[in-house]
């Protein structure tokens, strides 16, 4: 019914996440409405992402260089290292510029019953690193949930004599939060991580 | 902050309707979690939508071959065509398949307040056609707004004299609608156009 070029591009655009058929087709003809320069453009930009990013052979994030950004910056603390579950932390953490020192990611959360354990998540990559280069601190900064705990505490224990101090990101009530509605274990959580007002 | 092919597809995400910032990253990094051979269909099939998809010379929609698969079409009745506004309309009514005469695609609708005046939206190709094509009922299938009512209305006046039926599609009360709801012009329609039980 479509003519082929634009069902194909309908079915491509299918493939994204949250995209059915109604909101394909719009994008499609909203591509058709685009000049050319702007498609060519965006159909590079596909290419090249397929063809240019890759892990950082040091931290794991993505990066199109051959060292990422981060790594490769003298300025940056090479004191503390943080540990994100995925590079969109990485871009996340760099957006908000709060935080100076360096990342690794880790490949997911150390999660049992998905059947992923602690040999799936590239441990050995960030031991290497934590051997090699000499770190005084490790900011956990994965997902505060079981998993997350799981994975933390996991390479918390492997690190145990190795002379680091290791952190983990603050849990509690967000800010701004209804305090009904905030979920008992972060609750808990701030209860038991209450802090003196100074 | 991102690297610099990822940003850029994600700008690319950011150019089509609806798609804002957080929503763009999101399927931008999709698109990195997708196959290689996927995103490369994806790529070429915008290029192809580009170089191939051009207005069919006989009714204007738009179509991947020379003459679009429905004016090529022999089987369909010449008899009747269809006038819609756009391209869109076509696959809708073919998605349908109730309609089984030709379409005439004009570009877009006349609408003085908004400087688009008859000249705009290429009624000579639709002349010259009715003047070529023998047919024997127009059917307009436009917006029902003042400005599908204005262009249907002028097309009728050209047509004068040419002894072809006019049509426009039933309007009324949608079905399943609740009447408190509807509103007032199209009831008004709904009590005007009211039809006979048999």
């Amino acid at each position: 019914m479509y003519p082929e070029s634009i069902r194909c591009l309908i079915e491509s655009f299918k493939c994204l996440p949250g995209i059915g058929e109604k909101t394909a087709e719009r994008l499609a003809f909203s591509v058709l409405d685009m000049e050319e320069e702007q498609v060519e453009l965006f159909s590079s930009s596909l290419m090249d992402v397929i063809n240019n990013v890759h892990k950082c052979p040091i931290c794991n994030s993505l990066t199109d260089s051959d060292i990422c950004s981060i790594c490769s910056d003298p300025t940056r603390d090479s004191k503390i290292l943080c540990i994100v579950e995925d590079s969109k932390s990485v871009f996340l953490f760099e957006k908000l510029g709060m935080f100076h020192g360096k990342y690794h990611v880790i490949d997911g959360l150390i999660s049992p019953l998905d059947g992923v354990n602690p040999e799936d998540i590239g441990l050995n990559k960030l031991l290497d690193r934590l051997n090699e280069e000499k770190f005084e601190e490790i900011v956990f900064a994965l997902k505060p949930s079981i998993e997350g705990e799981t994975t933390s505490l996991y390479i918390k224990k492997i690190l145990e004599g190795m002379d680091i101090k290791v952190t983990r990101l603050a849990s509690g009530l967000p800010i701004g939060a209804d305090i009904e509605y905030v979920d008992s274990l972060t609750l808990e959580r701030a209860i038991n991580d209450r802090k003196i007002i100074e």
